[in-house]
Formats: C-alpha cells, sequence, structure tokens
C-alpha cells in the first residue's frame, strides 16, 4: 500500500445512507445442540488455569445461547491429567485443555508451542501463532492425531524456581536434584543436576523430605498456594526454562468439523478471549503473590547470575541442536520459531526494553 | 485457597460418567435480526486498526450465524472521524472503534484508558483492564455519556517519532514545532517545544515545508506507509508518550441493553479477539518495516538520550498532576492506573525485564 492510496483512502468524506437498526421480522431456525466434554491437564477450577478453561466453557455457553455446553472436566476425573490427548484423539472427550509440550513423546515438536529456553515472551508467541506461521506449523504437528490446537491462555515469564541452597555458578548445579520438567530439565541436566518429574501433588513432600534440592513450579501465586516457602529459602528468577508458556485449547478435528460454522468461530473466539484473560490475571495478581512471599514468608528472592544464565543458554542452545538433528518437524518448526525470535528481540530493543529502561530511569 | 486444598483437588481422582456428545432433538429458536452500524475513527480499512475493526465485525457475524451484521464505516463515510463519540452517544450508529484519548475534551479522564506517558505497555493495560479496576473505571468515565467501551487492540510500544536534527538533550526541544496530540504534547510544550495537532493527511506536506520540524505517528509499518523517510531523516525511540496505546471498541449502552445475552456477549469476546489480534500484527511486522527504513531508506534510527527521558518523565508527572488536581475523576483513575502500575513494574523486573537481559547476555 503507498502513501498516497493510503491518504486517499484517508480523504473520503463520503457519507454512506445509514440503514435500518434492526430487521424486525423474526427469522425461525431450527437449531441442533450439542454437549461437549473438556478434559484439562489441571485439578477441577485449578487457580487461573483451571479457571480460564471454566470460563471458556462458560464464554461458549453463552455465545450459543445454551446451543453448544462444554462440561469441563478437572485431571483425573474422566482421564489422567496426561491421558487427555489421546482422550481427545479417540473421541472420548472431544476437546482438551493443557500445554503442548506434554505431548514431546508423540511428537518433539508440540514443545515448540509451549515454552522454549531463552524462547518467546508471551506477546511474542502470539505474534508468531497469530500472526506468524506459528498457527499453520501447530496444525501441521498435531495433524497426525487428528487434532487441531489454538493458545487459549498463557501464564507469562515464570519463575526460576526454589532452592534450599544459593546458586552462584553453574558449578552450584552439580549434583543438584531439581524438579524440572521439559527441555528446562534437559539444559540443567547438561549442567550436572538431575532433572527429577514429579507430579504437583508430591513436590512439597519431596522438597521436605529431602528426595529433591529444588523445584520450580509457575510463579509466585501458584508457587505461594504450594507452600513450597515453608521448605525451600531462596526463590529465583527469571525462569528462562519457560519464558511465556502457552496453554493449549485442542480440539478432535471430526468433531469440530461436525459443528456448525457459527459455533467453531464461537469456540475461536473464546480461546482468544481466555488467552488474554489468563496473563492478565497472571500479569495482575503475581506480584501482590511475590511481596507476601518476601515480607511474611521472608522468602530470600534472588537472581540468577549472568554468568550461570550465560552457560545455561549455550547449553540451551545443544539441547535444541539435539531435537532438531534428530526430528524433521522439529527443526521445520524450531527454524521458523527462531527466525521469528530474532526478529521481535530486534524490535523489543527499541519497544518494550527500550521503554522499560526509560521507565526505570 | 490453602495448599492442602488446593491439593486435595489435585487428588480427587473420580471418574465422572460420561454424557452423551450430541442432543439429537432440533430445537426450534425464532430470533430477531440486527443490523448495526459501526464508525471508526480510521481511514476505511486502515492497516491493523481497520482490519482489525473489520475482522471484530466478521467475527461477530460469523459467530451469530448473521443474526448481528455490523457495517464498519471508516472515518468520514458516515460521520467524521472524531465525531463517532457523539455519533455513537446520540444513537446514530450503534457502535464506535477509536481510541480513548480522542475523547479528553468530553472528560479528562478517558486518556488513561489509552495511552499515559511513561504508563503501562500492553500487556499490563490488558492487565488493568481486564483484572484490575480498569474496566469498572472505564465504564465509570463512559457511563454520563450512555456509552461503554472495551479493549479492542492496542499498537503495542509506539516509536518516538521523526525528526530533522538530532536531539541531544532537552534544549534541542527548544522552538521545535513537532506534530503530537495529547499528553505527550503537553510534555513537549513543557520543554519548550510547540506541539501541533495536524491530522494524518496533512503531517506529510508540513513536514516537507517545514511548517514542523517533527512529527510522531505509529510505529515502523505506519510510519513506513506514511512516507515520512523521504522528509525526515531521524527516527527516534523509545515512544515514551504512546507506551502501549489501547484502541477502543464502544457502544451505545441502551442499543446493546436491546441486544439478547447471547450477541452481547459475542460481541464482547469478539473485541477480546481482536485486542489480542491487533498487538500480534503490530508486533509481528513492526520490525521489518524498520530494517527496510534503515537498510533501503537509510533512515538514522536514535535513541533518546537518558538524560532527556530523565527531564520528560518529571515533565509528565506535572502534566499529570496538572490533570488530576483539576478533575476529581481522573484523579480517581490515576491514582488506581499509578497504583497498579507500580506493581506491575516491580512485576516486570523479576519477568520480563530479567528474562530480556539474560536472552541478551
Amino acid at each position: 500500500m503507498k502513501r498516497r492510496e493510503f491518504l486517499k483512502n484517508a480523504a473520503l468524506g463520503t457519507a454512506a445512507a445509514g440503514t435500518a437498526t434492526a430487521i424486525k421480522a423474526p427469522s425461525v431456525f431450527a437449531k441442533r445442540s450439542y454437549r461437549w466434554r473438556m478434559v484439562t491437564a489441571w485439578p477441577p477450577h485449578f487457580p487461573v488455569l483451571g479457571e480460564g478453561a471454566d470460563l471458556l466453557a462458560k464464554w461458549v455457553d453463552q455465545m450459543s445461547g445454551g446451543r453448544l455446553k462444554i462440561h469441563v472436566y478437572g485431571g483425573g476425573e474422566l482421564v489422567p491429567p496426561l491421558g487427555i490427548f489421546d482422550a481427545v484423539r479417540h473421541g472420548s472427550a472431544e476437546m482438551g485443555h493443557g500445554a503442548a509440550y506434554y505431548w514431546a513423546g508423540k511428537s518433539p515438536a508440540t514443545q515448540f508451542f509451549a515454552a522454549v529456553p531463552f524462547g518467546m515472551n508471551a506477546q511474542q508467541m502470539n505474534a508468531w501463532i497469530y500472526y506468524g506461521n506459528g498457527q499453520k506449523l501447530w496444525d501441521e504437528v498435531y495433524a497426525p492425531f487428528g487434532l487441531q490446537s489454538m493458545p487459549a491462555g498463557n501464564t507469562g515469564v515464570q519463575m526460576g524456581g526454589w532452592f534450599n541452597k544459593e546458586i552462584n555458578s553453574a558449578a552450584d548445579y552439580k549434583g543438584l536434584k531439581m524438579r524440572i520438567p521439559g527441555l528446562g530439565g534437559k539444559v540443567i541436566a547438561k549442567a550436572g543436576a538431575t532433572a527429577i518429574l514429579a507430579p504437583g501433588g508430591e513436590i512439597y513432600t519431596d522438597l521436605e523430605r529431602g528426595v529433591i534440592d529444588a523445584t520450580e513450579w509457575v510463579g509466585p501465586y501458584h508457587d505461594y498456594l504450594m507452600g513450597f516457602y515453608k521448605v525451600a529459602k531462596f526463590y529465583y528468577y527469571p525462569g528462562w526454562h519457560e519464558p511465556g508458556t502457552v496453554l493449549e485449547m485442542f480440539v478432535n478435528k471430526k468433531k469440530f468439523a461436525a459443528l456448525p460454522k457459527d459455533l467453531q468461530e464461537i469456540v475461536k473466539t473464546a480461546a482468544a478471549r481466555s488467552n488474554v484473560w489468563m496473563l492478565s490475571k497472571f500479569e495482575a495478581v503475581n506480584n501482590s503473590y511475590l511481596k507476601l512471599l518476601i515480607s511474611k514468608y521472608h522468602v530470600k528472592l534472588r537472581k540468577f547470575p549472568d554468568s550461570l544464565l550465560k552457560q545455561l543458554k549455550i547449553y540451551s542452545k545443544e539441547v535444541l541442536l539435539d531435537i532438531t538433528s534428530k526430528d524433521k518437524m522439529s527443526k521445520k518448526v524450531y527454524d521458523d520459531y527462531s527466525k521469528f525470535q530474532k526478529n521481535a528481540m530486534q524490535w523489543a530493543k527499541v519497544s518494550e526494553i527500550a521503554l522499560y529502561n526509560a521507565e526505570n530511569l
């Protein structure tokens, strides 16, 4: 679009004739109603994540005038939390709510649609998925499973985790047993730590009994609810391993295609609203809980030293190279992801980063 | 919510009985259809902003199965761009799409729902509006006009503007004639500059003829389309005066209340989707155009010096104090805004800022 054309449009002053406000004649529809099941990876009504899933279902109900009712199941209520991918795949539920890195065992490329160590933050992930090639690639990764996924929430930048000693260099990771799943776990393993996979319900006791020395979870709000401040002293930031974790809503493609077009669009739009709602809640509540942890529970807030972060970044690149060299689809996705990230970071330097600097002068 | 309760929920493993997938019996609805007019402050189909308004209307049409059709008018087509507030207020259109700072003359407090110099960025604004007190206060500000507004887009951090000389200190603003509207204009006036209000269509010629020495507009994509690179050399960042401008969709409250509940929810949800869509497009395209401006058109990218930014921040505080001391509602809104911003910035330091730093080590 050229400036002249751009301005010509701006200059148009034609007053179009008004149209009638409402068509008075009622139209009669015969519409089928649907009852769907959404299986989630979260405990029932889990703060923010489960609440977001509940809201998504409520909005769909309201927008469809009750024509699409979605019953939301907490993890374990209908199928186990990590059984939701297969449940939706095989049609025993129509819809799932989780995070794409849980399905790394199905296809390693799924991980790029949730969180990548030293990867993109929430705003950048949204830009890649909604406007870049992200959604197209995501569709390609999930197609062999008969599923389609889309963003339906974001945690924002997570915290680095809870430690019972100070972490001053990469050497302090040697021999450390830390609960940390996914790519982050692979990265600290390269630093000599042992990455432990423990479900949410066991972390507190494991930390209390010394089965693990450290853990990460989400952010101040969720970590407060878990009570980690009672069994670990040092709370580290930033969450380099989860810089803006995307929560997903996925559907069985056949069941979705069988919905009328209006209900399909309602589901998609509710997912987008739930995406911005969740990130907004995380952004709004995290700082209050961080302050509470520090002032009331005397948690010691610490930043990972730069030298350590540099080293972890090198390990992260190695981990990503391992994955992309072994899996063609992962390479295809990550090539696009990293190209987008490079551009987004250049833009961040003149926008978000420069603004944060100016505001903190 | 306490840890024990939180974990108890997580541990629940009851398998609820499945429900039938679809209710087979068709239900018959008699539903009225609506034709609405959306008047916008943008040229017809204006990149990103107008596109977002068009998409919003399209999504509402699709979700409602054609029961709510919104005809989108570019600025000047039905009413002038800045006449949309009154047009919707008086019911000659049902819906408007603009930016709240355009209505500062109606009520100065509107400005806090668009952009505040050295204020909150897009993510923080969303958190304040969707989860903090933002929406409630916004409703209060628009209520006397019979309007309700909500976020329906965001530009992200804008650029600082185009100058035909380097800006090395606050002294360089002395005598400078710059096209910059709103609070930003009041701030540079304190630095001795003259803030000029020129509509989009006149800026290029004004800059070419020396009627003005500088201008701000939006970001690299829009500024490229305007061709400013042909008439100004220096392109400054960051856009301290517009750190995350919210674009709004507002409705005539009576007309909105007359819609059935399902259509009301459809409109609200489409606005939220359009909010995240616009920001995503801005985030995705700005860097490519910035690179094009620099590499092909030899634009000189410059950062405002820190000493100047510090001074502008002081002036911004003075401008905000002027407004809030004269207008009760502005004080009420800004007190809440600045409290939220303070918290959000504390959180940004351990999340977004710390992450950006780690990624750029």
